[in-house]
């Protein structure tokens, strides 16, 4: 063990980073980049070691803002070894392929809360369930532990009903319809989504163009209890936190294993003290499930995970052969949602649709609609101006901001992209929409992403507007039309696509 | 992009950190955490952004030292986003199960060496490897590359010979011993090896107790020159350098892939300019083979790969169901090894034979022994003191330091083992003897490890001292000592493991 006086350093090394001077590590048996653990009289905590010649002096110990709450500069601390995490052998036995007992993924959970693995180890579980899978009983380990590890929302009024798509279709901002539609009706309905993964927009990126996501559990009781719903961040309000760890290593690799996709999906719910949820599960080309047959069997899965847990579950299967709507990006969609709320009849027909048909099973669920007659309760809330109301409430409410789509603003760079020729479209591609949309910024970027002047079956004669890319970075929007020209996202039927001149 | 000048801070953040005032990404597309691009006139790296507040001013970018060769302060840089590496779309193919193709592993291999891949990157290949593992014509390409990219040495004299062990044994410091035997018979052997990887101590480890392991090419050459012989780390070669980078995804984790078993060792020979290698594949219960059928599987897939690269390979199956010799643990064996030189008739046997038998081979393989009386050859050098003297002369050469075994110091803290019972010693644990030596704080803290007074059939009395734990650290002594009365390392015939006192 090594004692220093702590040096508060403005610096966020992300990994709870330390820093001694590296004098003092000489004939320790202490090195750089070693796990050590951290003691102050007001809590400890996981670090990784750095050394410096001259940014601390000899017998101090740097330590990021935030490390530990209300440690006082000069305070003595301790440096210690950190224990091996006590889930590395887990992990190993889920790399040989072997079914994990309940206590082995509470612990995993436990330890992944606790911030005890490195992205090493982390990734190590994720990548060996992504390969191996895991069976239903450990999925159901995992979500309930998931759901225990954080803030718990608990409410009055019930049902308490939720809806929730498993993404993998661009544009998929229905949320932002179906919500307001199923609050004005009186049912409660507390939303929390995830950012974007592997898409160029997740819902809550979408929504933070207009307003807070970010919102404690207090908040969101606040303005639930004011408007019957919220559109907010999951991860803002600490539920089933393991889940945003877990993301952080899915993000850079583009994955998202299905044992993941199910626990963390019903983790939240749990949290979040959902009675009813509906599971959107988008099939076709380009999407996360490609075909129905598979959108049954996970459909049966959220359905048979929910019932062991307590949550009851329908889903709706639904085409995502193409983009929803017309917009991808998450300004681009928060505006089209805007729009459509505030004039249903110019909204694409696929967001329209979408967005009732959901509204509408959650209706029927929320016990005010009779059975069959959900959707057309739906469209009515929609059509009468109460669900664009509705939202501006639950906006204003989360401490927003814009509640009329000609405020959101967009990337000031922009190029479209004509038609070589005439004919139709006979198919956009999700993955090259979404690559060009990432590749011009979102989600990061808010004001990037690709609007869609065509869907599948549009006439178009040459020259005509097929897509403009948007971006808030000249640089970036270069770089995405390049991909664009690469890759084809909007086909028009007899297009060449490669012309071969010489054999 | 964005400009800043350099301000160049004394601290190593291992993934080439840079750190730029958060006042500067507001409104911009950059984002802490991120992989950015850092150009300068001096040259380019990819690092990951952070923010602080005061650190550095508006307009600074805070770039480690060592990022940049001859970079100055206050000169002009651009941070740019990093793009993806290519390489992710093959581990993600590896991940599904697929074959990688020539160039897709070439890709991989070459952005490891520049770096170019995070923890989280790497980590998904090496466990997509562990999982799935490589086809032959993949591990081909994986050992020819990574012995392309770094330093490789030529040699004047040949044939120029080797001899590896894939480890798995803990106390296997025999190299220490044939090394010298074939070099004072005037054969080229430039022995490069590794520090731990799962072990308490590396070939690389236990020799730096005596002199600098870390030599560059032109060291090793003057030294082999010299000597026939050396006995360095191969990672401070910079031969076949990808191997390094991903050991340290692999140590904390523990697992060694077979495929990178494999292309690792072999690659270092293409490097090294190897014509003959001799492999020691220990097999027993507590190696990393556990059987001669899986040891034989395993030689055969080096002698292919082998003469698909054009190293002709030799493997020994060797008997490794206990330590080598009867330490374990850097300064531990180093002193066993030279005490083995200074007097071959009191050194453990076990030790004497197997450095005999691989020196055999290697004479015979050399061409300066018949086939069939390369042992008794190597004995002869052994016995005459040859083997010693030639052993020193490469100790200096290296640059060292300790040539006599009564210098070697050992962990000022320790404590004995003693004998519950009296009885035979059934069997020794290599898997406990090498956790309790790393818990002692091997191979990082030196002069820790175990020292064992009984090998396997040893009678013993009650009372007689099993084994003693050396550690520099008290803190880790104790802990080493509540870890071997848990696991038992030597058992001893008769001895009651676990009392049950009641039903």
């Amino acid at each position: 063990m090594l004692f220093f006086k702590a040096k508060l350093l403005d610096i966020d090394l992300g990994n709870n980073g330390v820093i001694a001077n590296e004098r003092d590590l000489i004939g320790t048996e202490y090195y750089p980049q070693e796990r050590v653990l951290i003691e102050s009289s007001k809590g400890s905590f996981i670090g990784v070691l750095y050394t410096t010649k001259r940014m601390v002096k000899e017998g101090e110990l740097g330590i990021s803002r935030g490390s530990i709450e209300g440690i006082e500069e000069g305070e003595e601390v301790r440096l210690r070894h950190a224990p091996r995490p006590q889930s590395l052998r887990y992990i190993k036995k889920k790399m040989e392929g072997q079914i994990l007992r309940p206590h082995e993924i509470h612990t995993i959970v436990d330890e992944i809360v606790q911030k005890k693995l490195s992205n090493i180890e982390l990734t190590s579980f994720i990548v060996s369930t992504y390969i191996h899978g895991m069976e239903m009983g450990e999925i159901v380990e995992m979500a309930k532990r998931m759901g225990e590890t954080g803030d718990k929302l608990e409410w009055d009024k019930h049902p308490v009903v939720d809806v929730h798509s498993i993404g993998g279709v661009p544009g998929n901002k229905y949320a932002l319809i179906t919500v307001p539609i199923v609050a004005s009706a009186g049912i409660v309905i507390p939303k929390t989504s995830s950012r974007a993964i592997t898409s160029a927009a997740g819902t809550a990126d979408v929504m933070e163009v207009l307003t807070r996501v970010n919102l404690n559990a207090q908040e969101i009781k606040r303005v639930v209890k004011t408007t019957n719903g919220c559109l907010v961040w999951g991860g803002g309000v600490n539920l089933a936190p393991a889940d945003d760890i877990i993301i952080n290593v899915e993000r850079p690799l583009s994955i998202d294993p299905q044992p993941q996709l199910l626990s963390s999906v019903i983790a939240k719910k749990i949290a979040a003290g959902i009675n009813y949820t509906v599971i959107d599960i988008p099939v076709g080309p380009g999407t996360k499930i490609k075909n129905d047959r598979e959108g049954y069997a996970l459909a049966r899965k959220f359905i048979e995970l929910g019932e062991r847990v307590g949550i009851a579950v329908e889903c709706a299967i639904t085409y995502g052969g193409q983009p929803i709507g017309r917009a991808v990006g998450p300004a681009l969609e928060a505006k089209e949602a805007l729009m459509a709320l505030e004039d249903p009849n110019s909204a694409p027909k696929s967001l329209i649709e979408k967005s009732l048909s959901l509204a509408g099973i959650l209706l029927e669920l929320g016990g005010v609609a009779q059975v069959g007659s959900g959707m057309e309760m739906a469209k009515k809330i929609l059509y009468s101006g109460k669900a664009l109301e509705k939202f501006k409430e639950i906006v204003i409410e989360q401490g927003g901001g814009i509640t009329n789509s000609e405020d959101v603003e967009l990337g000031k760079y922009f190029e479209v992209i004509p038609s070589p020729k005439d004919g139709y479209v006979v198919s956009i591609s999700n993955k090259a929409i979404t690559n060009i949309a990432k590749e011009a910024g979102a989600p990061m970027d808010k004001k990037a992403g690709v609007l869609l002047y065509v869907k599948r079956g549009s006439k178009v004669n040459k020259g005509d507007i097929l897509y403009r890319i948007y971006s808030s970075s000249e640089e970036r929007l270069r770089s995405a039309v390049k991909l664009a020209r690469r890759t084809y996202p909007v086909r028009v039927e007899g297009m060449v696509i490669r012309r071969v001149s010489k054999f």
